[in-house]
């Protein structure tokens, strides 16, 4: 079997796989006592900044459990931060900006010039962990949307009401522009970079696509994470967008993505229903059912596995990252059941076809 | 002019008005000095539970403000407060209980008998802002929906995940929906309570729909509000439904309501489309955009007003409550606007009826 025929990779381009390949976002993480184990020695920016830690902690989830790719360990905002923008991760609080975004010139002096360079240790723990991975599993490489690198960057951390970006965007709209043009132009080059380090597959993460109307939504989101598949699409890996809290999911069809992430508050059935067949759909179980016990667990994942149906195109997924309490025993359970009742969609579709 | 006949009532029932009207959702706040005028001198419960301080701040926008409508000046968690649960509000914050619901016993412990004798002070409230009114705008009463308020109830305050109420959901269903129909029959009689005291409209909040898979919105959440709506319905006052976060409004024309709340990431012209003419919409400008200039707000106001179109049943409305830093002069631009550019609209629709 030639690697693209890795049934993630036959997923994520429609085609007739045995079974519903799964991985989980965050899979690379607190939940796991081997990664805190890593975690108490190192802080979070050194585990990214590390090619060892990062690569260690990338293959911890493929060595416990039968998930079908890696995601390659790192943070959305490694990016920024190589354009020169310090950066602390503070436990309680989440990554903070030492200086946010706040004028022209702190655009203007945000330095993309051989950004790739800067970042080098992200491809270097790209080629670590595809050697540790020995062809099991496709590794996942990932990127901020620059509307939500933007939306850190102009607030300076997380917010509740994002009034700083959304201030900046409707009273500066060509200076917002001009910073998300940079970014889209940067995340371009390197994901690029990603991909020639030995990434098999892209997701984009617009993590606060939700708290923008549906006409700024396009302004300043949609026409960005667009450029950036059109960027990097002669490098013909399949790309996932995931933009979570959206309302209408035709809208990532125009990106021009592979496929499309779905987060937990839709039926993904009627997601499907809504974009038709042209692109394959990745999701979404609520990560909190995973507080839950077994049989809740596999109702909810029956019940995901039943909207989509009996069609190829469906990655099982979270619909967003695993929490850090999670029960690891629990994903353990959603790995294995999700591996085993999917087949059931699989065969009655390849009945369908030679009947 | 009979009462019945105010703009905001006929707008609820869908019947033709000269324009659209207007109100806020918590125009009754701290963008406004009048009201930090008062809340330097009283701290938020203290303003919730005394029948003058309310009445104040409630009459407050409408004195300064074309509005067409007051909403008394509450707070949601007065229910599970009048229900034996110790509240303090912290304003860095929000509203914390001093103990949260987790387990039946503390389901069981709390007091629903005569509850409205307890939140008479409420009662009072209406009456006094009644008188002040004079009768110049409908005033409108609200409560949260039963799935927000035992968010609140069972987490002991807001969250960012909610894992506490959702595994409290998934792991003990039958206590969870024991404890939100103890809370859909006392929003019930609170409601009746207000409508008796005065109000002329009722808007249930559910601030947490956003947070719930379908299913479990179905299970959790909408099953309450539909009771409650059928509780109150006898009563003949419109009925508001603001699911903050929903991405599937039919659902919410299923509850019985009189008008469709609709938050700011949602095109309120879809939304139209997407429910038929059966209920009037009310929404759905960004908070946010109200921190922007002149120009803006009054083009996303355009924008709003457009894509609603020629036709009765819009209530204008901001997408979610405003928002404490608002600059004051920014109401005032919107509120003149939509009153005046809606004519538009309503005239367009009254020529095509008389031509």
């Amino acid at each position: 079997m030639s690697y693209k025929d890795h049934i993630l990779l036959k997923a994520c381009r429609r085609e007739e796989t045995e079974r519903t390949p799964i991985w989980i976002m965050r899979q690379a993480g607190r939940y796991l006592p081997e990664y805190r184990a890593v975690r108490e020695k190192f802080d979070f920016m050194t585990m990214c900044h590390t090619p060892e830690l990062a690569a260690e902690v990338t293959v911890q989830p493929i060595n416990r459990f039968a998930l079908d790719a890696a995601i390659i360990f790192s943070d959305i905002l490694v990016v920024p931060e190589a354009m020169g923008m310090k950066l602390t991760v503070i436990e309680s609080q989440g990554p903070v900006f030492d200086e946010r975004i706040s004028s022209p010139e702190s655009i203007d002096r945000l330095n993309t010039e051989a950004i790739t360079d800067r970042l080098k240790y992200v491809y270097d723990a790209i080629k670590m962990t595809k050697e540790r991975l020995e062809n099991k599993v496709p590794l996942i490489g990932f990127a901020g949307s620059p509307w939500t690198l933007a939306a850190y960057m102009v607030e300076g951390k997380g917010s509740k009401n994002f009034e700083k970006i959304k201030s900046f965007i409707y009273n500066n709209p060509s200076d917002a522009n001009k910073l998300l043009e940079k970014l889209a132009n940067a995340v371009s080059a390197y994901l690029i970079g990603k991909i020639d380090a030995g990434c098999d597959a892209i997701q984009i993460f617009d993590t606060w696509a939700g708290i923008l109307s549906p006409w700024d939504f396009d302004e300043f989101s949609l026409k960005y994470i667009k450029q950036i598949v059109n960027n990097i699409k002669h490098k013909n890996v399949p790309v996932i967008v995931f933009a979570k809290g959206i309302n209408n999911y035709k809208k990532i069809v125009q990106t021009g993505c592979d496929v499309v992430g779905v987060d937990w508050t839709n039926d993904i059935g009627h997601v499907k229903k809504e974009i038709g067949s042209a692109k394959a759909l990745q999701g979404n179980l609520d990560p909190v059912v995973l507080f839950s016990n077994t049989e809740k667990i596999k109702k909810e994942a029956a019940r995901i596995l039943e909207s989509y149906g009996t069609a190829s195109g469906h990655i099982f997924n979270l619909g967003h990252g695993i929490l850090p309490n999670t029960p690891v025993e629990n994903v353990e359970t959603l790995v294995e059941f999700v591996r085993s009742k999917s087949q059931e969609y699989h065969l009655i579709e390849h009945k369908n076809v030679t009947v």
